[in-house]
């Protein structure tokens, strides 16, 4: 909290009840004031989840099972990179376990869906990151209609059955869907094919899935409708302006941390007997 | 290269012929300036490392295999881990696989010692970091006698062979010693018995290895004498001066992807055509 963030990000972002055709991408839910005032505190803030994520590697480390996992989904251009990149980066990437989740490939397909999910969740002390994740199973995959709706329609249950059994085993999922307008993902797409150093993060596919955006609609309003849970709630990102979008995730981590209490773990040596011993070795 | 680095770090660091007893853990190697200097350099420099690691991480997701893998071995508290915080913290999560090898677990053990690194090995197009590597089973299990000397022995050849076939296939290694003095350990390892926010730092075992430092010496020695190879020589760090140390990796990381002599990869589609799609997509 601060002049400029007052309320929790996780009351500002909460996706309860939340149309998703009524979304205003360029909102900045928590936040008063102006750019430069949201960057300053981005810096400040970025310490603060630095010296979380430490606590909680430490933590980890002394035998500790707990964990943060942020999940990210959001449509192409939507800032889920640069959430990694600004956000995650700005903790030690030792106590970092990021995954990214693309097309499966021919031996994830033959598993169960989750499967390639329970390889990558975060030990025990780590900040765990899904740059996409199990969700795709019910957006794209429901979008275009890759398995038959039987067995989509069932993964709402799957998940939050297995969201469920992570938070009891002592993982805080913080979920968060960042939604861009599309005139602000023609911007971004646009930017993506004038700029050569940016090529490599277009495909042609991107353009031909704007197509899609009311199916997508659909399917992220059932998404929010079915799996934000009290163990694992939702939260809805307006990520248009990239400044707010990672000040906005900053908070939700830093709070999240807080509330799992950490302290400095205990020394299980006398730290007197070691000074003793170290100044004669 | 700047006013007050000069000479490529590579051949500031190269162990070649150097003698584990004389080294200066305070050296500067490379470096000409006072620590702000070098403190503002690192800063500069560290961007442009981002950068370059950003074409490697673009190049890798259009299907070059290539990658860079910095080693990192040293004495407890030689600062490894600040080295992962500091220099691989100043790049995008997302391209850094990171992986440090502690005592080897029960299912490790039944398996070839090259095993588990094979496993941790970086993807095209990242920039890995081994904290601890393959070269613990030359050091920590010789000066131990965790295996007959015929076995380790026998490693350094096979060390040798797997890195060649590492570098064959597009792997470049940065194989890092850091060495600090006998006495700055001391400090160090005081601080962590002094300051409870590190007790979780440190082991009673990190006390008790202090005795064996001319083992180690000269299995350090050895390490360097017989694996210091031409496609993967190793550099000596003088890592007394903290700063000193991310610097020095700052640069040689610098100066082994700029050898890749990177591009940003080419479209594979036509962009003045996706251009128009989009505009009315």
């Amino acid at each position: 909290m601060s002049e400029h963030w007052k309320i929790p990000a996780s009351r500002a972002l909460r996706a309860d009840g939340l149309r998703v055709a009524d979304i205003d991408t360029s909102a900045k839910p928590g936040f008063h004031g102006r750019k430069k005032d949201g960057e300053q505190l981005l810096s400040e803030r970025s310490k603060v989840l630095a010296a979380l994520q430490e606590k909680l590697y430490a933590n980890g480390r002394s035998g500790d099972n707990r964990s943060v996992l942020l999940v990210l989904q959001g449509m192409d251009t939507a800032g889920k990179g640069g959430i990694v990149r600004h956000v995650i980066g700005s903790v030690d990437p030792q106590g970092v376990d990021h995954a990214a989740f693309g097309i499966p490939t021919a031996k994830e397909k033959r598993h169960h869906f989750l499967w390639r999910i329970r390889k990558a969740l975060p030990r025990g002390g780590q900040l765990g990151v899904f740059d996409r994740s199990h969700y795709e199973d019910v957006l794209v995959v429901r979008v275009h209609g890759l398995v038959p709706e039987a067995i989509w329609e069932q993964r709402y249950a799957e998940i939050n059955d297995f969201e469920q059994e992570l938070t009891e085993s002592g993982t805080t999922l913080v979920k968060v869907a960042m939604f861009v307008s599309l005139d602000e993902q023609k911007k971004r797409l646009r930017e993506r094919l004038e700029r050569p150093d940016k090529y490599w993060k277009f495909s042609p596919g991107d353009i031909d899935e704007r197509a899609y955006w009311p199916a997508y609609q659909q399917a992220y309003q059932d998404l929010l409708d079915r799996t934000s849970t009290g163990h694992a709630p939702w939260y809805v990102l307006p990520a248009d302006a990239k400044w707010y979008s990672r000040l906005a995730v900053t908070e939700l981590l830093i709070e999240a941390l807080e509330k799992l209490d950490l302290n400095w773990p205990p020394a299980n040596f006398d730290p007197a007997a070691e000074l003793r011993r170290l100044d004669t070795a």
